[in-house]
């Protein structure tokens, strides 16, 4: 396989692998949410929702999975791919797997929540459980992986991982040009480990789209990091936007230094009322993470740097305890 | 104004008056609700939910009202426009009014949920409160319309209407070739009123496409009706599908005797469970109503009569007060 290109180019090339394997999700409007970002004085937004909370296994995971998948030779697949996650990626990674016809072993925290244990099961994943830490969890795929001969496909840190997940913004950029006739200005990307966002920054090249980061100001290593001009490896995973509870990776750090204009974080409050906002005026179930970019657009920092225009903001996934709705929602009151 | 013609020719003629005020709503497919109403045999089947919770004002009622607009003259419009509900309908016609500049004078009865009175107020809408029985928000309608001129857009018991909502299924079929190249064997269409299923049933002429109706067993008054051959001008209140606690309407019950193949009821614990499904697997916010069909082809009376292939189901609206949700989910458990 030829190396993978960190670059536009680079994403193409993973469209081209994986279009006809993912859902191509639909870009949303709303003018109700679109006119309480529009300021005071004359300029108005519109935003557009790339809605990959309806990509299989319902996040854009699976694009990077699928890509990952699709890069190795039939050598590197015939014992089967594994990962360590105890969220999204291990559905995708599933599924991806399932749709080849290869194995994948999932090595999950045995205090992973139940639904997420059902599903990747019942994707046709072979869970493992291990400790809750990274280090316990990093040995049990590490043996596995021995026993096994399966190749580790990881969650963010990873170059055709990255390319994957970028085909997200090359789709969202050509549905607005042909289904509402316009041209993006902005796109606004939740980051957590950072595959969605650097991907995002990689397929923004040479388009003039500006591309900012939107990070809970409960995880906001990115933020930090980028203030410090050093990768932060450690971040607290307090915040409800549980998706986003990783530190960037090393690969993704400097793609993101690059290419990111600013990464703006938001707190608590803020997530879970632009989340209820979605679901109200939307009529979308959207995970908490998905709901960040929404809440930094309609934040006073973002109004003051005065970005207008066509923004796209990024729908991650919308894998939500449903039990976790109703208190949700009420705490959002 | 030429005669509305109630055939799919009038419904064609609706969709080129509205096409470019509503929203073309998207269509969408889940493997894996498709997979669960496919058969232990070979023969299988695939789901298109045409998505009218993402319709402006959130429910396919918008379709109706618009089209009756666009039909009156400016001499009868000069007035504004007017009609009872507490429901998707009022705010539908608050909208549509707006658009056209002309004013909507909505009257609700006094004990409307508060959501819905803000959302017919915060869309325009001049809102009246009556008491809540049929008798005292006619004569209300009476009055106001007597002293202000505006035109009665009634909810469903209307040619226009019926028309209008029609475009929902002429849409469906061209998206599902345009999108999916394929042909829908069969559309399942929620009745309450039954401005949306005569319409319906009116656009499938000369298509092929068999229409089914869907209706809670504890509002079964279609059902009943088509059995004895005589509509039934009374309806329960009771069920959880707060769309489809009305009786058919004079116009609708005889293009649905004479069009729709079969109505089918469901129970409320086989809605709720068919709700919660649509909102886990498809990351949609759709309301009770909206989940009936599911309900229904889910249902082994549905299995028994063998109606395989392609089958469209009308998702008719995501208006649900965000506070039912959690108890609603729970009840679901």
């Amino acid at each position: 396989m030829p190396l993978s290109k960190l670059s536009r180019e680079g994403v193409e090339e993973a469209y081209e692998l994986i279009r006809n394997k993912v859902k191509k999700t639909p870009v949303l409007t709303s003018e109700s949410i679109s006119s309480m970002v529009t300021d005071n004085d004359s300029a108005s937004s519109t935003l557009f929702f790339k809605c990959e909370n309806f990509q299989k296994g319902g996040a854009f995971k699976f694009r990077g999975a699928t890509h990952a998948i699709e890069k190795l030779t039939p050598d590197e697949l015939k014992n089967g791919v594994i990962t360590h996650s105890s969220g999204n990626h291990a559905q995708a990674l599933a599924i991806a797997a399932k749709a080849k016809g290869v194995k994948a072993y999932i090595v999950m925290p045995s205090n992973s929540a139940q639904p997420k244990i059902e599903g990747t099961k019942g994707y046709g994943g072979e869970v493992y459980f291990s400790g809750p830490s990274a280090a316990e969890r990093e040995s049990m795929t590490a043996m596995i992986q021995q026993q096994t001969g399966a190749k580790l496909i990881p969650p963010y840190d990873n170059p055709d991982i990255i390319l994957g997940q970028g085909t997200t913004l090359l789709e969202l950029l050509s549905q607005v040009e042909e289904n509402f006739g316009k041209k993006l200005d902005a796109v606004v990307v939740p980051v957590g480990g950072g595959g969605l966002l650097a991907g995002c920054a990689l397929a923004a090249q040479g388009t003039g789209v500006r591309v900012f980061a939107a990070e809970p100001a409960a995880a906001d290593d990115c933020y930090r990091g980028i203030a410090a001009g050093k990768r932060v490896p450690t971040v607290a995973t307090t915040t409800v936007a549980d998706g986003l509870r990783t530190p960037v990776g090393v690969i993704n750090f400097p793609i993101i230094q690059q290419y990111v204009e600013a990464v703006f974080t938001v707190t608590e409050a803020e997530i879970v009322a632009a989340m209820r906002l979605i679901w109200e005026r939307m009529k979308i179930i959207v995970e908490p993470s998905s709901a960040v970019p929404l809440a930094v657009v309609m934040s006073d920092r973002w109004r003051s740097i005065g970005v207008k225009g066509n923004i796209g903001l990024i729908v991650s996934g919308g894998n939500i305890d449903m039990n976790l709705i109703g208190p949700l929602l009420s705490s959002a009151c």
